[in-house]
């Protein structure tokens, strides 16, 4: 089969891998419907995370249900679904408490199987994918293939920021996990949503997702636009979707004394300074979203056209143009990028 | 009046400082029944912390309300008050949410009073203060003082650290307030509680509070130890007591995903490694307690004896002996050393 490899920093191609097979009774094969390009594909990319060999990439998809393992219950071959980044048995006390990115028995799809391809072997598959309730419209599959990651992960964040009623949202990071997660504040019913974005056509999506305000200032001045909007105190619930200690100090200056940062950008060198942290006694929580917690919610909402998070898909190829894909996203010409295999 | 001055590192002696006076109308004068010296006190008294000439010491009190300004309206003269070592308005957006620690017209107590002393002004009396329903039988005293800080703290910890029923807490520190974490989290109802200690007395005081387990062990072996103990998991709630690296490592890493460590040692020399911090998963709430909040509750707990928690102060001194009730803690010779002017 084609799939997107990585053969070093700034290239990436579609080569040949065997088709996957059934290795273990729980698995399933997918034919993929549609996959993307993560931001954090860039670290790999951009050469700031090493590789190495010829890596195989993604790990957000959607798609048909070729075949599944003879332990496999919950899924019929022929379904539609979608699945998290993370497997996860969804068993496990840790998936039970709502952690299934956490799973006792998990393992990231981006470092062993690739689906930035036509076909995938998904572990687990009783426990990491849910089918939809029938075949969708071609026009749903960017948001379901959105659930997959980066609107899961969007969501878990202005979750874990406890974004909601009566509160004010801020979201650092104007990426298509920053957009998702002023979707999700919006849709968890937030009164006041402040997007920060120096981008105008990202300050425009955020408009459209359910933003109020947008502040074009970074670090230390954004954060005292984000004091000044608020009476002096800072947000009830920040988001933070970049991952670098500018970010992280940003989202966590940004919020008032009490109030919750939902941190979902994948760390890169950062080092939270203690005592400003004891200081600002704010609520911390972040990490790899378990989106598989919210999948049948999100579903839901996509499937009965609540919420349209595939806009965040402002670019669209055959898997064939990975190339240029990655490169859209990398010079921020592209917000984030789907491939139809 | 007598108070305690730090003249420098390890001297802290008793000296003479006029007695205080109200200055504004919302202040009020108590006499201090009972203070006490805390385990953040010994970081000026160990040198940690600088100071730039001769300092008044301590913050935590209770005692009779002498004069008010006038315009205290909830403290009379003659009333038995418990304050927290944060001064605040308890009306402010912030106090409301329940953080009155980092109320906006906020100070600390310690860095502008100073209670090991006979008289003490406080101000924002009516925010600050708390009064008992009545003038408290002598033995009473100690654990009414507990609830100015150690006991406040150690609940706050517990509660930010969401130990409940059902749930395993581990307490890291084994100082006054890690104890006093311990009891908050069985009054709080934890199913198991382990205890992090490798001294006797203080390993006797914890079983007596509520520990179900001991751990002696530290570093990466306590954390194994607490691993194996919950099935390889980590426990669901985890109190940082300490405030150094090893002690906020050590309780990150003993927390499962999802879980909850509440972390209350006055930071020292922190740094949080981000990565690490991502993938843990775990909710992070720290900071000086907001005592203010759990007053009422707490007093009455200790009035109705529900719970004793001036146990920790295993060494009781005449103020005139703070010089030894000092050196008694910074040797480890005495968990907590109550004063009595």
């Amino acid at each position: 089969m084609r799939a997107a490899i990585l053969y070093g920093p700034g290239d990436v191609r579609i080569g040949e891998r065997p088709d996957p097979k059934i290795i273990k009774p729980t698995d399933a094969i997918i034919r993929l419907s549609a996959t993307c390009v993560c931001g954090s594909d860039l670290w790999p990319y951009r050469g700031v995370e090493q590789i190495t060999g010829p890596t195989p990439m993604g790990h957000e998809y959607c798609g048909i249900v070729e075949q599944v393992g003879s332990e496999v219950k919950n899924i019929k071959v022929g379904d539609f679904v979608v699945g998290s980044f993370v497997i996860s048995d969804n068993t496990c006390e840790i998936c039970q408490a709502g952690y299934q990115s956490r799973c006792v028995h998990g393992e990231f799809v981006s470092q062993t199987i690739g689906t930035q391809s036509e076909l995938a072997r998904i572990p687990l598959a009783d426990g990491t994918l849910v089918a939809t309730p029938g075949i969708p419209p071609d026009d749903l599959i960017p948001s379901l293939l959105a659930a997959s990651d980066v609107l899961g992960t969007g969501w878990f964040a202005a979750v874990a920021a406890e974004a909601g009623p009566g509160k004010t949202a801020a979201v650092v990071g104007d990426g298509a996990v920053g957009l998702c997660a002023v979707l999700a504040a919006k849709q968890l019913g937030a009164e006041r949503i402040i997007a920060m974005s120096r981008h105008s056509e990202r300050q425009r999506l955020a408009r459209e997702f359910g933003a109020t305000d947008i502040v074009t200032e970074r670090g230390d001045e954004g954060v005292g636009k984000i004091k000044e909007l608020t009476g002096g105190l800072g947000a009830h619930s920040t988001v933070e979707a970049v991952g670098t200690q500018e970010s992280m100090m940003q989202a966590i200056r940004a919020t008032r004394p009490g109030g919750h940062v939902g941190y979902v950008g994948v760390s890169h060198g950062v080092e939270l300074p203690g005592e400003e942290l004891f200081f600002a006694e704010v609520h911390l929580l972040g990490g790899p979203a378990p989106v598989r917690r919210f999948l049948p919610e999100l579903i839901d909402l996509i499937w009965n056209r609540k919420i349209d998070p595939g806009k965040v898909f402002d670019l669209q190829l055959p898997l064939m143009e990975v190339a240029e894909g990655y490169a859209a996203m990398d010079e921020r010409r592209a917000i984030k990028t789907l491939l139809w295999p």
